[in-house]
Formats: structure tokens, sequence, C-alpha cells
């Protein structure tokens, strides 16, 4: 498992009052960019002028438990759910704090595709590798789709 | 079917040159926004001040076919996929212009509640009156959950 | 004067129920794209791929007269207050409509830079004679700093 | 001197690949919302639904010395350039972390107004005594417009 921490800001919320519910993506997506720092161990702007991969979403879902209010702090729990070849599905739990009520779960799902093009391409063993560094999946985990 | 259109803007789009993947939520929901003031015919400031009924999200959910670049012109189609008693399924298609090409579908399942306390309860009639009066569904249509 | 519209969004309201402050430097910005693609007549994804130079921010300004809230719809008039030799001032006035009402005022000054090291350079002849050709300038000015 | 952290993420960032210019006003209010806080010893969710007076914008003003990427761990500093009878101007560094180079700074100025129509009103004292208890004013400060 994977955690960050982030604060409800004042031009998150929208006019019912309460976070706006595509907050909940960019709260874990910001979750997933620190992971995958650390996962391959580089300068985020770095990789993204360089790296000859990237991981574009394919799908993305929400469920939503209970209104986020300003201020409030959360935690945000990351996982991953599956590993296939060319993608990885992470699953997010968005917790209060310090309450630890659950308010909503995440699903990103991730293709790997080749900068130039788009084209679909397998997971990149450096991120495997970085994966099971961060203890995400086992370390005798097989890819397969 | 209820159908606006956007623009991608500048700030819109994230670090891998393409529009934040959230983004596609939010042009979704700006649809709805335009749809829910014809339904009601109703100004949606007043409405989000005066309503004792509001109608928060309770699910979302996004495929991506295609990376959408910035100045892109897309039209967006809202369909209602199923009304319920306490709930209304939004179905979205988000279409290059001038191309005709899908670049993704959006799901949007609203929960109706009152704004006291965010306690479920029936689709009000007005609501359910507005989706006949704009075609969204069929004028014989029951709801059930 | 080059004019653009915009409606006022659900998620660009905040906690105090009117549109952030910050909105506004984004809707003079996106008058300001939509300026920037006719005034070169080029497709802005590609400007931003291909072109050498580009027009960073400086300097931005706004004073607030009247919240702006859900649903208003509002006129952008971009005017250019001064062109400098490597720098261009544009003077922004955001309306209500159909009240015609001033909301507020934005400033805006962009920088022209090689795109290679973000070094100050000349605005390109291009760029002046997109201006000219929208009216912003008139026909005769010369440019200094 | 208040100071808070941020970095800057992946959705941030525009399409000439840098922190969208409009975000340096948001890293900053959200210092303000930090130092708000502490100051009122308060709950901003509660704040918000029911305190009498609020703190609007008036101006706010931005200057741009460097480009800011992803990734970038900022430092924002706060301080009270002038306290009014009516108003605050809050005058604030954005520093790059942990280089300790300025990318910017920011001026932004509240007005204090009643929640019911928005009206003028002096700065409430309890605003006056935490600015004092966080050391942003002098223990002797008058007001003055």
């Amino acid at each position: 498992m994977f955690i960050t921490r982030v604060r409800v800001r004042f031009h998150e919320i929208d006019r019912a009052g309460i976070a706006y519910f595509a907050r909940s993506f960019q709260y874990c997506h910001e979750t997933f960019e620190d992971m995958l720092a650390r996962a391959l161990d580089v300068d985020l702007e770095r990789f993204f002028r360089e790296s000859t991969w990237m991981l574009p979403l394919v799908h993305a879902e929400s469920d939503y438990r209970m209104p986020i209010v300003l201020g409030q702090d959360l935690r945000i729990e990351l996982k991953i759910a599956r590993v296939g070849k060319t993608s990885v599905h992470f699953a997010y739990r968005i917790i209060g704090e310090p309450d630890g009520v659950e308010r909503g779960k995440v699903t990103l799902v991730h293709s790997c595709v080749e900068r130039q093009g788009f084209i679909t391409r397998p997971l990149p063993d450096e991120l495997i590798a970085g994966f099971k560094a961060l203890g995400l999946i086992p370390p005798e985990v097989r890819r397969k789709d």
C-alpha cells in the first residue's frame, strides 16, 4: 500500500458546498504521481520530458460514500488490484482523517503506450521492478492480460 | 438527447500534453448543468440557494478512447440510461468536431437527497416532468429502483 | 477589441458560493487563446508543438467589482494596452450578460521568449501582423520597450 | 511570516509544459486558508457556514520570475503588507525548495464584507487579534484606511 495525504481546498468546493466530485480523481492521481516518482526513482518533470513510454488512463471510476468538505484532511491509499501485460489497475480508498471514515473509492486503469503515436506496449521492466520495490506487487508476480 | 459544445482550454492540458483525464467528467457535468437548468426552467444559482433537494453524484465512470488535445472542439451528448425511484443514470459521449470521432464515454449516476442531512429521497416530480419535456425519457416512463 | 463569451460553471464556484477569484484570470486567458489562434491563423495544439517562440506571463493583475455567480454569462473584452519590443499588455473587461455590468478588470502582460531556454526575444513580425489584422493595434504602430 | 509548502501537480501544468500562471494565485490562497484557520482557531467549513463576515478579494496581482515545473516543491511565505480599517494586503513569495530561488511574488488584497449583501465593514477584532497572535502584525498596530 502507498499512502499520501491531502487537505481539501477552498477552490475545490463546488456550488453545492462540497468537494466537486471530479476532485476525487485528482486526489488519487496525485497519489499515483508520488508513487510513480518513487517507483522509478525519478524526477517527474524529467520523466515526462524524456521517457519513451507513458501511462495514459483508459478507464476511471469512482464511488461516493460521503460528502467531503472544506479543510478536511484526507488519507489516500493506493493498492495495485491487477497487473496485466500492457495495463495496470490501481484501487484507491479516500479516507477522512482523523475519523478514519471512508469517503469514497476510486479505480484508475492505465495502459502503457509508446510516447510516439500512443501505441500500446508492454509495461516496462523498470516499472514492474519499482512496484515490487514498493511492495505493491509480490516479488514473484507474473504479468498477464 | 441533450447536446452541448465545449472547446478544450490551455489550462486543461496536463504535463503529458493532452487534456487531463478528469476533464472528461467536468465537460459532461457542464452538459448536465445546462440540461438541469432547462429541465427545471430555473436559474442554477437560485436553484442551489433555494432548492430543498439536491442531486449529488454516487458513481462516476469514464472510458478513454483517444487523447484530446488543446483547442479541440467537442460535442457532448447526454442521454438518460435509467431512471430509478431515487437516482438517475446519465450516459455521455464525448465526440470531436468536426471529425465526429468519439474520444470517450462517461457515466454519471446521481442520487436525489434532501438538502438537509443528505438523506435519500424520491426524484421530484418536476424533475421527471422536465426530463420528459426535453425528450430525455418517454412520456409514459415509470420510475423503479 | 476581441470578444469571447463564457458561462460560469458549477466547479468554478468556491466555498464562499461565488466564482473563485483566480477564475477571472482563466476566463481572460481563454479569450487570449482564441485571439492568438485567430491572429496567427493557426491551430493552437500545433503552435505549442512547433513554435520556436512562446508568450509566458510576466505579470497578471485583477480588480474585482462584483461577485460572479453560477450560471452567469460573461462577455470578455480584450484590448491591447501597449505593445513593447519584447512584451505585450492586454487589458480585459469582464462584463455580465445581459445586464452589461462590469464584474472586474484584468491585465495580463506576456513576454516573448525563445522556446529553448526561455530567453527574451522581440515579438515576432507575424504576431504584430496578426494583431493589426484583428484591429487590435493600429496599422502604423511602432514597437518600443 | 506564515509559511506553507505545496508540490506542483500533473494537472496544474498547462500546454506550455509549466505550471499555469493562475496556479500562483491558488497556491498563495491555500496559504491564506491555513493562516485564516489558525488566526481564528476555527474549522474553515464551519467558518464559511456560520460567519457573518467574509473576506472576498478586491485585488490580486502576480509577478513571474521563473517557470515552475511538475513535481517542484514550493515554499509559500505570507506577510501582511498593510492592514486598513476594512481591508488587508497580503504579500506572498513563492520559493523553490530546496534551491531557495524565488519563482514569483503575489499580492492579494481582501476586503471585509457582511455576508448578507456583501457590504463593506471593518475588519473584526478577532481577526486582528489572530494576526497579532501569529506575529503577522505588531501587537501595537492601529488600523487605518
